[in-house]
């Protein structure tokens, strides 16, 4: 019989966001059992959250200090923890973690820094744990689709990628009226350095990256802040020049009225095109050179392996961003079942979560956008020099 | 602390679709613990079925009646019974369960023949329990917001009602070639009377009278087997005539080319229009009359109460099918809970979820779809002298 | 040196729609001259009509009796006329026309009656001279792309034919608010018997036809006048068979809030399946069952002849309703230059503009959709008795 | 009576696309007639494409300087022309047109070179005659309603203008394979230093800043030739800044397969944000901030001025490329009639058609990101220094 994974989180009380859709993609499968949380910096709210969850009054813990400490002394204790804090506490919590053996699910951007996220990667390499940060869209089954076609050469040599994620939630001043999401995203001492960069840009990266299977050799960014006293960017640019002569665009805003979630990527090569957008995942538009387009359909029976095993329903009723999410956590899952069994983690089916690199990476992205873009807007390295 | 509903399974086991959707449904808001089952008629691959579950290895029961006789006698036994087996069983296994005082969650159709639906009906209304029927599509957001448009006058006196439910997946006779899906649906002994009109065509007359709130007097269907030899509608087309004059048309197919799961309701008043498509969940297309449409997106702050409270996830990230259906299930065990608490169920969050009159009122349709068609095409009532 | 074709036209005063259409139309290729017209009932606003389109005085003439008769005299006098008065006066002006062998390009319906239709039919098969009914629709590329794709067999056996026609303009009553347009179309004297199945549904039916090949053997119709107070249909449901067992649904509507034009068409067979929307013609949708489905463009290099020639600017740029409209005129300019050079019409670009014939099937259709719908909905052959 | 304007034309014989699509503008609202033409540099090409056009033999000219030699001499000789050549003759036939008082209708690029330009336009200021430079995309009706709706302030102050144009017709070196557009546009000496920066982005640099109402102050350009071989740029990315601290991005690429001409605006401000795309010309969003997205719909009853007098059909009845295009002749007619009834040009309504100011800026556009990439990529101003 299958025993679920017990898992622990910290943060995602009351009035969060990212906790709630943590814990559905954790639930969605049955492949965990959330049985412990350290869910706000105060323990009554804590223990309230906890309640309203159907956590055990005991494994509601005033902070995540107390719950590794008292969890790791239980015969059932958690295996892994699920951290959805602020982004200032990310690194913190995740070493911590990961002394103790606790395989780690780590929500995006992996630290306030990118000093502190190459020390964290550093432990991570070392640690006999498993380390997954949540860059929720290549959990899509198409933008997993994706890049297989871009890595079946598909496409062709690629030539151009661009990717724009566009918001508009945070096109007035919110954060001085009350709303707590936007209250500790334009806040430099919970965000970290980098506000809509770090935020959505970094997804927006990472989805680039995850598709075309090229890494970046350097960068030039123009970040802004719209609203008058904001103080972190909320409308960023960025340039990207590619080791085979590939051209990059991105933008991320939070400040573009009539943008919800507007993830959009498109992959140009010489032999293909591809696009995909998050507000309708379930379609991938694939244009080989001189023919029509095809719309590839998630569930269709011609995809390939990864969206295959990715999907739950069939074609035509549509999946997303909780499903997505869900994949991650799963794809996870198997990998700790693994190494559970195997003392390693043998699962190899590709693509599965982004792990601590990948999150490494999108650090290095925001660390040299936020550069480029004090130095006026230059192009600077985002290899050699600048890696770890 | 929050217990979550103790439910048993019929049906459901290795090949089956909808049996999946229906844990994953009960399981996503942490509503309910799937505990027991009868997953399969062979009591093997129950058990097979049951581990791989998770459920404990006793209570992966043969049949459904072992499961009944068994749970009533455990402490924790199962509460509620989820019903998917396909439709021939769906009245036999739920007037057992309510026979024993179990709450029901039954797919659609609710019977195999209107006769056997009346008589369930019948010990429905006496029965201590609740029942309901998973219409899937009205757990939809905007589904539910456009039923409040139209009721609160928004859209003025409706005149027209257009319906489609177009999928392809029946095109070739794919019963004949191992398609268990294919192979029960298409056999009268286990789906019933009706093909696509039973199986899809009840969603959509289900999803129209749900939103406009209109009550047809009388319809005229014309039923047809496209594909050749096959025993049961896949083609349906349906008239319909309301008491305020308003006129409506049902197209279902299942042998319809390039149509995945392509669900779409237009509805029109005297002062402006609404689309939905369930392919798009999450914009519901708004013009009043004169002006400019309006996209209505799910998770706006503009919408009214029922569509806020059945939405998890922000604006622009994409909710699906599952979701769609956790509504449901979730609405259904919030008038379990005040059930136990004050012995009788006093949600009135409208619309919740649909219960054993919209299953009987599905069977009606069927039945007098069928009756039309057989006499070549004729307009029959759907009230007086047909009903219960 | 290329001559342009010198026309005349009945209608199209201001304040008339169709006829700035049918101008543009025969303008834009270059292929005609406008060079007379009786523009209006009332000689002054005829004349003025004239001055405002750059006719010369003496041309702009106070009826149509008066047109043909001065215009015969002429060296230079008209070869063809368009006819884009209301319905009621179409087969009189067309009966004179033919009488004096000039060719005709007559607005749909084809006359205010069937009995009329038949009479002008009879009369144009033994004229001289040519004669286009101007169902637009044909005369978009991508519907003859679409037509061949049938005809080529890629759809295999056609199961099902859907179209709806679907706009709001008649939502309000506002024939008696001093609407033109309105005024002569709900009124039975001007319009004829058929108010919403002549004006647009005959339009569907005719794309229906077209497109699919197939010849309805009977219908079913269900019309309704759904604003108090009109006096012809404004929302009509019919249903189709045809004589391979196929199915069709049309459903036309003037009062359906959030429609402007909305016209699409869905084709399904065996092998594949179409769909087409007016309101954005430069795609047609394809789908061989089971693969994924094609987006073909106007103008891609990968259509057929009858696409390829009826284009004007690469794929991607637009074309639209003019342009399609265009298509007619200059098909009926190749067959009038073929007769001028051979006698006879020897272009054999298939297909090409609808004929009388077209124009006389249309009238059948909507003579017997309102016998069936008077008759209370039932159905009736199309076919064998009600032919000519 | 109204009498047309006399055109001749420059270029547009066989094999030449953009000269067919001046033609079809010109004649679309019969404003003008096309009496002469240099359609080609060999005379017999010349005449042949004459006859085929239906122009009289002795006014198809070997070269533009006989035209205009000729014409001036006749009565009725050309009043304006139209110059559809390659880039590199368009100041040189340009100036010659001036010279003679003869007004001119250009294509874009204005000129070879930045210089070219600069000294054409200080020619026209002093010219007793008009001057056009066709950016068709300002004469969608819908984009000019984009404009009124941000100088009427419904976006509040902007502050991201996002821009792409995206073809992929160049994906393939067709220049060395017999394709003759290819080939003069990748030429440096036909098409004058920038490649699809000039073919298109030029185009939207111009939508954007038609419809922003801003003037960039600085700009960024990264352009890159990434098929093998080519000579000019065919993939251009470009940054702005403006005066309003706003900021814009602009992708222009012919090799990005799947895009047909894939151009599309989003303009954000503080109150509400638009977007528009060619393809789909008929539709406009607008999201007033905090609210459900409107689409504003061509020939809607809703629109401001510019929209509703440039637009010829009913909602729902597309419109297209050359609509648009004859948007600009008709304009543009009427500034000449105004001329030639006031001496001056009256015509006041805003927007109208691109002046030589529009061609000249577009050129310091080119000039500009052609010196900035060329620089590596670095910011360099638009105004200041390298204005005129």
């Amino acid at each position: 019989m299958k025993q679920s994974i017990r898992l622990g989180m910290v943060g995602g009380g009351e009035g969060a966001f990212i906790g709630a859709v943590h814990r559905v993609a954790a639930r969605l499968d049955g492949e965990y059992r959330l049985v412990a949380g350290a869910f706000a910096s105060d323990a009554d709210r804590s223990r309230a959250a906890g309640m309203a969850l159907g956590i055990e009054a005991a494994r509601a813990y005033p902070n995540w200090q107390a719950m590794l400490e008292a969890e790791r002394a239980l015969q059932d204790g958690i295996e892994a923890v699920a951290i959805v804090t602020p982004n200032h506490l990310h690194a913190r919590v995740a070493r911590d973690c990961l002394e103790r053996g606790l395989h780690v699910l780590c929500d995006k951007p992996l630290a306030a820094t990118f000093d502190e996220a190459i020390e964290l990667a550093n432990l991570a390499r070392d640690a006999g744990s498993l380390f997954c940060v949540t860059y929720t869209y290549c959990g899509f089954p198409l933008v997993r689709e994706a890049r297989e076609l871009v890595a079946a050469g598909e496409l062709g040599e690629i030539r151009a990628v661009q990717v724009r994620y566009a918001q508009d939630w945070l096109s007035a001043p919110i954060e001085t009226a009350g709303n707590r999401q936007a209250a500790w995203r334009s806040d430099p001492s919970q965000a970290g350095e980098g506000g809509c960069i770090a935020d959505i840009g970094t997804h927006a990266y990472h989805l680039a990256r995850f598709v075309s299977g090229l890494e970046p050799q350097a960068l030039l960014a123009d970040l802004a802040s719209v609203v008058p006293g904001r103080r972190l960017d909320d409308n960023a640019q960025v340039l990207l020049r590619y080791a085979n002569g590939a051209r990059g665009m991105l933008w991320a805003s939070q400040t573009a009225p009539g943008n919800a979630n507007n993830l959009e990527l498109g992959v140009y090569g010489s032999r293909g095109g591809i696009t995909w957008r998050q507000e309708q995942p379930d379609e991938l538009w694939f244009t080989p050179l001189g023919d029509s387009p095809r719309v590839l359909r998630r569930g269709a029976s011609n995809l390939r392996r990864a969206a295959a095993v990715s999907t739950r329903v069939p074609m035509g009723h549509p999946e997303g961003y909780l499903e997505a999410f869900a994949n991650l956590y799963t794809d996870f899952a198997a990998a700790i079942r693994s190494r559970r069994t195997h003392g390693t983690d043998r699962t190899q089916h590709v693509p599965a979560f982004p792990t601590i690199d990948d999150g490494l990476d999108g650090m290095r992205f925001v660390h040299t956008a936020l550069a480029s873009s004090r130095a006026g807007g230059v192009w600077m390295p985002l290899r050699g020099a600048a890696s770890r």
